[in-house]
């Protein structure tokens, strides 16, 4: 059991985790990769105090090269869903589960919104892990619905124990080695059952299908943690960024605009100490 | 007439000037030094996020550095009173005024508490500027409370002015050359009077006075700004940083813990982005 999970590596991630070592607390840290894609993308920032002119690659460096100097080791696991259990919780992260008393969630904006049903079909044929629920579909048909091209070896993982997968690739440049994939040149818009998911729909058709794989870096906040208070998108949360769940908190472009680096970064060090706070709260 | 004037020169008003700077917003910066004296005296920092183990005086400098080469003027001037005019706001800054549609306080915490009755007797012989005020004892007797030796020219204005003025020195190595000033190494606890100030106390005694000249570097929130919401010597916010006064936004440790300084960079950042939304209201 960990005192604090913290969940997502842009730079509210990262000012949460320097807080928590600096405060030598103990906590696990979960990303989709090394750091937020978005930080590494950005031109030229102009407004981070003390960092002029900096590119979004070099602000990435910048700030892997802090936490590693404080020895803080990222887990590169997709975390698809946070479980509220009697008085802690409950991560799924690729395979594995974890246990914290608290949560901090870094996860960002979705830049790919959900599909019609998806939230529905959860647990109900629609999945965010490959390796966890793959063998539940061996030698049936199934979607996948990929936005980067760093989760192609899960599609062939699934495409090869299925009988038939029907990928949709949203990017550009695919390669998928697997002789029961087929790939779908369409966006998937809806998911549609009675009990369980049965159909994919897109313009101008749909497929039959099992199950839906869905592999994206971040799940949307209400499908990560159900009963979440959500609005426009945003996390709701109050100023010391705990949200409507008792031992959750939010802090970064999740929590709503603007979204500018040193907002997030500011954020994960106040919901990082909002943490610490609730846990000694907890001891009493 | 500026658009915005930022009062402030911690991380949280660098932060905002720097956004509104980028921005190409038309604004004014004031702080009673080049750099918050408070991140100077700092020690290690360990988490500002890309800034692995600073110091304060490395990491003021980095924020100085970075102002300059963006060529941001701060005028190095105490605000003494930000006055709610009709749609728009007067500061008093020294002997002079400035006009500003919008206001952001980034003005720190107190170090130093009001003495009892000095809100009281703001404008009625309480007064936090010596040459705005100075010239009114003329031939008079005052008191001087100091809390920095940076202050000593003021003291010594208002001695030469004054027939007689008892200097409160709350620092150590004071050298004060009028011979009209008296030093009393006492904390002043009381103000007193009936329709105007007529005296002084402390521990063990007190003294009949005319007039009371507060010399610090930051004015408490309530009385730099009459009417503005504060709570536990904190000015409230919003999740925007807005206050109970339109127009008028914070940021920064005035709005209260964690006093950190990615915290309070963040809030910059959010406090100048809310001041320019509020100010494209007020063309609509």
């Amino acid at each position: 059991m960990y005192d604090i999970a913290v969940i997502g590596s842009g730079p509210a991630g990262v000012s949460a985790v320097l807080t928590l070592k600096a405060l030598d607390k103990n906590f696990i840290w979960f990303s989709s990769g090394s750091v937020s894609k978005k930080v590494e993308q950005a031109h030229l920032i102009k407004n981070y105090p003390g960092l002029p002119d900096i590119t979004g690659s070099q602000l990435a460096l910048t700030f892997q090269n802090h936490y590693e100097g404080m020895n803080i080791k990222l887990m590169q696991e997709v975390v698809s869903g946070v479980y509220v259990t009697d008085g802690y919780f409950t991560l799924l992260a690729g395979d594995k589960q974890y246990e914290a008393k608290c949560v901090i969630l870094c996860i960002g904006v979705e830049n790919v919104k959900p599909i019609e049903g998806e939230e529905q079909f959860v647990g109900r044929g629609v999945s965010y892990c490959a390796t966890c629920d793959g063998f539940l579909y061996k030698g049936k048909t199934i979607g996948v619905l990929c936005t980067d091209k760093k989760y192609e070896h899960e599609i062939e993982f699934l495409a090869d124990i299925a009988k038939k997968a029907y990928v949709f690739p949203l990017y550009s440049g695919y390669e998928i080695k697997s002789k029961n994939a087929e790939i779908v040149l369409k966006a998937p818009l809806k998911l549609t059952g009675s009990n369980r998911l049965e159909r994919v729909e897109y313009k101008g058709g749909g497929l039959d299908i099992d199950g839906m794989f869905i592999l994206k870096g971040a799940v949307s906040p209400a499908t990560l943690v159900h009963g979440l208070a959500v609005e426009g998108g945003h996390i709701m949360v109050k100023r010391d960024l705990s949200t409507n769940i008792a031992g959750i908190f939010a802090a970064g472009d999740c929590t709503g605009r603007p979204y500018q680096y040193v907002k997030s970064a500011g954020e994960g060090n106040v919901a990082a100490h909002s943490a610490v706070e609730y846990l000694a709260q907890l001891k009493k």
